[in-house]
């Protein structure tokens, strides 16, 4: 159109430049990144994956936790359904044979329910230990709904659907099931985590799809959106003057509202994503200005650079120990955001902000030697964890930020091409 | 007796002076930190004690957290009871509002045992979370025993039975009670915590009693020593080629052996205790041997100082964020474990250890300005959670370390005055 034509005009070759140096350091990570993965973390004996990996690629434990084997499913998938290079048989293989060991093991025959999940199995796929949360079940969703697309096998969309209506149950209906006692200090206010979770399951189930399991997902999501913005207006940073996205803590429902810098990008880009789609143009710039910008303000660490993991709105110092860490993954949520905003409104401040997280991201969490990214650094950017995967950490979040950030690219790179 | 004459003669007069102005520190310090919780944690309003306190005693959450309030109740009582200075009546009557409110609050009418107790409440005493361990639970029997010592009230005595046989039986006969699914994958090793805690109650409910009930806890004792040891033997570390004592995580039985040092040093002063009270020679030699001086070797961090928080058995990178973060715990466990090894055997190396322990600590996590100690630092030794109470940090290690590190140092130097 003529705004964003008149934008790269003002903004001149020096800037197209840049965003194709992005994308071609954006598709050689991501390539690097699968490789890894494909290396050093498929159990070719008892199928699934690995996801405790050295820094150098040796595994240093066999443990396979549920959250990462979904995820790793999910995103081969999607690599394989939408990115033409990784179109392949063996990236299509790979996935199968997660899908079937998560659909083997993944679920507990003895729990109550037929749907809850255990969190973490052993190699050959015995259950370890369960969460009384609804997240393993929801990577299960994710890697069986998007296997589904490229298999086209029906079985499992039906169980993706299945497990969902059993997720909105447990979460708008009767948590029971999860395992937890009712107890009498529960209190109404969710984390933010969970409506976060649901909306991104919505969009999986919804994307080039109709009818009614359609308009009942749009419903759920029409909830999910409320329940974030709900976490906006609880509260106020003193600290800052500023309004802020309170995360309640998975940890425990406090008084003491703790904010995760990287669930807030994170949920900014869903609900932009949301607002795109369904033309709520009040959404989109809520989730620009609250969800993307004020993190950035607060959770910028102005004196050692990159992003801080979480913050008190009240100004206290959080009770979680790694408070003050740099991680990988809120800074991949980040480049998403502001990538995706700046597509979006071609705000150059928002260009700023993607290249300063870019800039701080790429040279302290990728590694050049190896392959893959650090996680875990001290708040003054030193290495203090050096696996490339653990217990939270797998084929996930690198290449989802890689992935999405080149399609992004793309489709900016090409419509100034055109 | 006569080895400890002469030792004392050889160490000189230095040696006395120094172990009095160890003293002499321990004493002003412990009066300070009892005079920072007296001030700052009692809840007049509801009973019990605020625990989440900031650096200069303000109250920053109204959580009370059963473990916390347990160990205060206890705390209190033993200071009462066994320091005359601290018999005062104040004490006294915080203690017995402290137990009232965990008599009244802390069990779980709804969870399926009458004994099952919440981890945390809220300010007027609504469960808000419960834990699938025994923890809380050893921390009322811990109170409600310690508390019908001072006031002679006999039916909170029967209360810390009755509670430790359910423990025993949740512990040794069937786990069911604690609300976790049973699982293919469960391992038939139990976290080292498990027996350490036990072993714990068991000296609080043998202390000066005799008869039935001490002979049934004295199998117990054996029972949780046994169970110590097999951590010994489990595992060796080849790093550093040396036995080491693994502490499984208590986040997830698995296959990395996760060794945190504050709980080897803890178990370590724990077995020294019990192989005193039993004649045990073979055992006094294994707690000093194997669970205090390999812990100094592995785990003082010899850049920076202090001690590490965990290490991994086969040198591998821990997967806990906090790993190489410096706690105030692991150096009150420290702290203890070596002045009480010295005082039996009067190995100068043990009061080398202490010493260099006792100069890290107080020039580290003491608070100068306002009093009790900060919990978290940086591998650097710098603050990077200023509170001085929070989710796990009460009114316990610091002043136990003060207590019994007095208690000690009085027993050493009253043996040479006489």
């Amino acid at each position: 159109g003529l705004m964003i034509d008149s934008v790269l005009l003002l903004e001149g070759a020096m800037s197209i430049e840049k965003l194709q140096r992005y994308r071609e350091q954006m598709r050689t990570e991501l390539d690097k990144v699968v490789d890894f993965w494909q290396k050093y973390s498929h159990d070719t004996q008892y199928g699934g994956f690995f996801t405790c990996i050295g820094k150098d690629g040796k595994i240093y434990d066999q443990l396979k936790y549920v959250w990462l084997q979904g995820r790793q499913v999910w995103m081969y998938c999607r690599l394989y359904r939408t990115m033409e290079r990784f179109n392949k048989p063996e990236i299509l293989e790979a996935a199968k044979s997660g899908g079937a060991f998560l659909r083997r093991f993944a679920r507990i025959p003895n729990s109550g329910s037929p749907w809850k999940c255990a969190f973490c199995l052993t190699r050959d796929g015995k259950a370890l230990k369960v969460q009384r949360t609804i997240f393993s079940e929801c990577f299960y969703v994710m890697a069986m709904d998007e296997l589904a697309r490229v298999t086209g096998d029906k079985d499992m969309q039906v169980e993706a659907a299945q497990m969902m209506d059993q997720l909105v149950h447990w979460v708008r209906v009767d948590p029971s099931g999860l395992g937890k006692p009712q107890l009498s200090g529960d209190t109404p206010v969710c984390s933010m985590a969970v409506p976060m979770m649901l909306l991104c399951l919505v969009q999986q189930l919804t994307e080039a799809r109709s009818g009614e399991e359609v308009d009942k997902y749009r419903e759920v999501g029409g909830w999910c959106v409320k329940q974030i913005l709900q976490h906006l207006q609880m509260t106020v940073l003193p600290l800052y003057c500023l309004p802020v996205v309170s995360f309640l803590s998975g940890f425990l429902i406090s008084f003491i509202y703790t904010f995760a810098i990287g669930h807030a990008l994170e949920a900014g880009w869903f609900l932009l994503q949301y607002g795109l789609e369904n033309g709520d143009q009040e959404l989109q710039r809520t989730a620009v200005d609250k969800f993307m910008e004020i993190p950035f303000l607060t959770g910028w660490d102005k004196e050692h650079g990159g992003l801080l993991y979480f913050l008190d709105v009240d100004g206290y110092c959080p009770t979680q120990l790694e408070w003050s860490m740099k991680l990988w993954w809120p800074h991949c949520e980040a480049l998403i955001a502001y990538l995706m905003a700046y597509s979006h409104t071609k705000e150059p401040a928002l260009l700023e902000r993607f290249s300063q997280v870019y800039d701080y991201t790429f040279s302290h969490f990728s590694d050049a030697e190896n392959g893959e990214w650090f996680g875990y650094l001290t708040q003054q950017g030193k290495v203090t964890l050096d696996f490339k995967g653990g217990p939270f950490k797998g084929f996930f979040h690198v290449p989802r930020c890689l992935y999405m950030c080149e399609k992004i690219l793309d489709s900016i790179l090409n419509k100034q091409e055109t």
